[in-house]
């Protein structure tokens, strides 16, 4: 490296400090440097003096104007320091440190002469590094040129250069969904795994390479966690990693111009390169840009302790701060839903029979009524009597509007402002009001974008009306007019919903969306998102008990997940008779899930007929808040187990949730978080000994002791169970 | 022939008469037939004896379920006729007869048995025939059946199997564009003809076959003039024919399905065969329907005197009848607009530098001005002093509203209620008022339809609250997020302005929208439209002198054009010293287009310095109205020349307009359409006898002549030269 090094120096302009292209995180232990070879911008990565990301290009493949790939020389470099420490408005503590040392490398760009001057002048831009103490993050950063303007992006060609065949946690590439079991093996070994990976599901589109989703989380042969992500995707696409061999994509519509062939990875003897593909739009594209213009944070978090990966908050630091300007009104929510019963198949969404219809014109009072109708107010009455007279703030209630009868995405057919017949809006409300609670509102897309942007401030506006201040959306099926899930003009599409919604004062709870990069500390009210498989795919197919022990590490970097624990009743045809699903899942592995799986918005996801039967589990679910002070990660393996220890923001209660993944796992309860010389009452909520993820599920005992900062409670989880302690202060509040 | 029939009639369902499939037009000149043979629908038409359309088959391909293409055998047929006249609220007339016999014709198709009974179920369509006496409408009626819900289209196949090489006026196909020069060759000729008719054009997305637009004209050796269009195009891609050979088409993403692969019309000894052609969607996708569903009406007209086809309202009978409510608002407009002068160059839309705009944080005031901006107080001020002084209603102001330094579509830089820091909406609509005008709303969505709809409501609401009632929409540039301009979700946005529009009480005028197919019947606030090469294109490229000799016989048909007529000074460089163009055509033709290009919106293009120069010339422009109680069409050849006559409504002013193509014409104005015993005074623009389209353009006479019923003026008008005449009852009104 060194002889590559004193080459390259030779070539750096003299207006800034020379050796200025290396910069280390506050603690030192982390270091980035920077240069150019032979005319491409490279950078490299250490972690406590081990190399994480060996040389690596950085560039960018343009359309309309020559590509920022080659003929890169060195300008100079900026620093800077930064360390504050911020309060978010909700999160797993109540206040977070930003601290990070920052380096701006100036390059500039020549190209090759033309008869026309500004095409052929040079182009100056800037990749900026911010490198905490865990990981960095850099971006592009485009200033305008004559000859770099608006910018169309064939592709990003940013490389993470592996420096051994690591173990990795992925999800196959695709453009539109993350609801993906996760496969854990060598890196190389996920071009031939990537097709059996991608299982079927609603809406898919493959990826022409061999690749995988963000954030992709690896573990190297000597214990070092590396996690790839990005944070604030803003007005761009969603980026995957491209494993090698990176395949030729097919020539898309508006791909003309002659494709940059950056030399491989492989060529250059990196044979464990991962490469950025950004998600295209409907012609392929993959990005428009407006210069002055910045990509999203790339980013790597590494830990050589995995309960370090889970307390890194780089992803939130690197976004924004909050651009609301009134908070007053955003708040953590805990709530039911009229919800399993129609996944799980014993009622439905629509009100009539399937038909064709048109919410402007059909008589929905003259259709025949199906007798399976969920939303129907004698029902939802029943679970607001059960959830209030168990704490609960709100209600979910799914299929209350017009147009379920005819869920074929492509069309206008969901109203968003009118309820079905047997859904009475202001009355429901008002008897939830009257127990203490407000219904959650539900949009259904259909990812039919179209009809939902055209009623979208009608039906803020009715909802906010009428008492709603939560709005769980989804985007289930082919975005319609044209695109992908994650393309650059659907993240916009999100990103509106969650401005325009703030200015209803509503809270937005995304599913099918883009999975999140740290946009909810700019804008809080983004309450929530789905983006991953969740526990709904336990009314059918399963998640392998491994998904809850992995998803803290990856989906939740970037912002909280509606998962939706808390199914206590595991025999699915217990709740409908024609369903023999089995949740794979032991009771307090749900009931862990409260605490390992951070979210300000937890639902209550089983039926309120479960939660009589197993009522003193329930209880766990009940008393667990969504709300923290601090958080202690007390034990933490990907796939394997997961300890956390929460404590409730304003109190002395402690709650710790501890997960096994896909071998059981004794954990150790370290209480040292406790308060010294206080006495707590623990109720401890455990597997039976005997308990089965698959054939006794149900088995949990309940017991309580006494303990304080000095005790150290073993407790057994089998495989895909877990367990759960409330911790109440004697004598306390 | 005879033989085919007779095989055929023994296939035929008892259920319904016998030799039930053929119908023809009240006064029996036109007449259609409808078999099938050998499991393919098949139609003919005659007229006054001669065959129009050879043998040709109907046929819809879909991706979703088994095509609509073979199988099928015929049930019946039902009858009906229809006579009623309706009173458009604007047109050529005060009331339009709508007179025709109809016939249904029920087929129904069998499938190959398949496992689920339900998927090879038989599936009932209908074939729906409108016979007029100048012509057919027809379309395919899809009721629902469980194997035939939610239709995905692959391609219409609908066949119009000429009997000839006849000659063709046509533009090439495009899924964007139809600002194109008229070709006219031989049908057989367009394959090699197409490419070199497809001038450059700001957005255009050529087809993968040699095809051309709708609607088509075409003459026969024997004189018979042919049109093929549609009518109604509602939830429907638009049509383009393919001339053989037909291309097969790349397959596109969704298109996994074996395509159905019908015998070509040449395998058949159908050698003159026009085929329909979809537009597609992002995702190749020709159509999404939701049965029952309707398609849009394939029309033919035929006329054996040109004068029949310019005078024929069977496009906008087939429309359905007015849906609103109140029309009370609707009127007919003259204007004049700060426009010609940005179309030449001499002014600017953009208030500043070209740069990147955010509409929503870029501060405009900051900006610096250019001189150069249209949209100015003081210009705007300048141009309703002379408009209202020379009796015009409304002024056309585009460059108003923040963004247009930065039009780069797929962007959101334009907003369509922030008004440039020098142009005062509510001070300017105030002035206008006080002089009897209003200002007309500009809204360039440059395609962005996302930016656009998102806004649209406060943009309508904002131009109502500012006392507009007319909107001039633009549709420039490639479609944002994705798609075609013609394509079914664009249509159905078209559509969706104008009814949102109508809430408004707004009128819409779309500029490079899709071609109008009669809807102006039941959204009459659709006000004008542009969809084809239009008078703007005087400033730069220009339009053939045959062009407006055409465009009445094509685009035409379907509803009005905003051609933006009025061009008195050809030479451009005396708006703009920079622009060296030369508009072709002499001033009597620009002022014979108010007559003969038939539009409830006319628009006097050119500057005030223009009129103040040619202010004799202008008195046609200032006299004639923009109502009529009739029309009477005096001489037409397509490409050659046009002369009509108009009604004043309500009163008894008679206005002649004569256009003169590619050749000179000396019309014979035979005016026996003026009242009996009424004698006139009438005032002849005319091209002066050494007018030249290009060299002496501004060459005309004015001269007054005594006329009545019996007079017979011969006028000759030179090549892209032309005549108008008003008559003004002596004593009379």
């Amino acid at each position: 490296m060194l002889m590559k090094w004193c080459l390259f120096l030779v070539m750096l302009s003299a207006r800034l400090m020379l050796m200025a292209e290396e910069v280390v995180s506050p603690n030192g232990q982390t270091r980035v440097s920077f240069y150019v070879e032979d005319g491409r911008m490279t950078y490299e990565m250490w972690y406590k003096g081990r190399l994480v990301v060996a040389p690596s290009h950085l560039g960018i493949e343009l359309i309309n104007w020559p590509s920022l790939m080659e003929g890169f020389e060195m300008e100079g470099v900026e620093y800077a320091s930064f360390d504050e420490t911020w309060q978010p408005v909700w999160g797993e503590e109540t206040s977070i440190r930003n601290h990070y040392n920052e380096m701006a490398a100036h390059v500039v760009q020549h190209l090759q002469p033309s008869i026309d001057v500004s095409l052929s002048a040079p182009r100056h831009i800037i990749i900026r590094f911010r490198v905490y103490d865990e990981g960095v993050g850099f971006r592009y950063e485009l200033p305008r040129h004559a000859n770099l303007d608006n910018v169309k992006i064939r592709e990003e060609h940013t490389e993470f250069c592996m420096t051994a065949d690591h173990t990795a946690y992925w999800i196959p590439g695709d453009y539109d969904t993350d609801e993906y079991e996760y496969t854990i093996s060598p890196l190389s070994a996920i071009k031939d795994l990537e097709e059996q990976a991608r299982t079927e599901n609603a809406t898919q589109s493959a990826i022409p390479a061999p690749s995988t989703q963000t954030s992709l989380l690896m573990k190297t042969a000597d214990g070092l966690f590396i996690n790839i992500h990005e944070a604030a995707l803003v007005n761009y696409s969603a980026m995957h990693l491209v494993a090698p061999p990176t395949a030729p994509e097919g020539a898309s519509l508006e791909m003309s111009a002659e494709a940059f062939v950056a030399p491989s990875g492989a060529e250059r003897g990196a044979t464990f390169l991962l490469e950025s593909h950004l998600t295209p739009d409907a012609r392929g594209m993959k990005g428009y840009l407006r210069c002055p213009a910045t990509t999203p944070w790339r980013t790597i978090i590494v830990a050589d302790d995995a309960r370090e990966m889970l307390a890194s908050r780089m992803i939130l630091n690197l976004n924004e701060p909050c651009k609301l300007s009134d908070i007053s009104w955003i708040h953590p929510v805990k709530y039911m839903g009229v919800w399993w019963e129609m996944m799980t198949g014993a009622s439905t969404w629509n009100y009539g029979d399937y038909q064709p219809v048109d919410i402007y014109t059909t008589d929905f009072t003259a259709i025949k009524k199906s007798p399976r109708h969920g939303a129907n107010n004698d029902n939802v009455r029943r679970y607001i009597d059960f959830a209030s007279k168990h704490g609960f703030s709100q209600l979910l209630v799914e299929g209350w509007n017009l147009g379920w009868e005819d869920n074929w995405q492509k069309h206008i057919n969901y109203s968003f402002t009118q309820s079905y017949p047997d859904f009475d809006v202001p009355a429901l409300q008002q008897y939830a009001r009257e127990h203490g609670m407000r219904l959650m509102m539900h949009h259904e897309t259909s990812s039919s974008i179209q009809n939902y942007e055209r009623q979208l401030h009608d039906a803020y506006r009715f909802a906010r009306d009428n008492g709603y201040d939560v709005v769980k959306s989804g985007y289930v099926g082919n975005i319609f007019p044209a695109g992908h899930h994650f393309d650059q003009w659907m993240n916009e599409h999100y990103l509106y919903c969650i401005r325009e919604a703030a200015k209803y004062q509503l809270m937005v709870n995304g599913h099918e969306a883009v999975r999140p990069t740290g946009l909810c500390r700019t804008y809080p009210n983004m309450i929530g998102n789905e983006s991953a498989r969740g526990n709904e795919f336990m009314a059918t197919a399963g998640c392998e008990p491994k998904h809850v022990c992995i998803l803290p590490f990856t989906r939740l970097q970037g912002g909280p997940m509606d998962f939706t624990p808390g199914i206590l009743e595991m025999d699915v045809s217990r709740v409908n008779p024609n369903n023999h699903a089995h949740v794979k899942a032991t009771v307090c592995n749900q009931l862990a899930l409260y605490v390992t799986m951070y979210s300000p918005l937890q639902m209550a996801a089983d039926v309120p007929e479960s939660y009589e039967r197993y009522i003193d589990a329930f209880q766990f679910i009940k008393d667990v808040p969504v709300e923290w002070e601090r958080s202690v990660y007390l034990e933490a393996e990907p796939a394997e187990y997961i300890t956390i220890a929460r404590q409730e923001k304003g109190t002395e209660r402690w709650f710790v949730g501890g997960v096994a993944g896909r071998h059981e796992h004794t954990a150790v309860v370290d209480c040292s978080f406790l308060k010294k010389g206080q006495q707590y009452e623990a109720t401890i909520y455990a597997d039976a000994p005997d308990a089965h993820y698959l054939t006794n599920s149900q088995a949990y005992t309940i017991t309580k002791k006494r303990v304080n900062s000095r005790s150290r409670l073993k407790i057994r989880a089998v495989e895909g169970g877990g367990f759960a302690i409330s911790l109440r202060p004697k004598d306390g509040k």
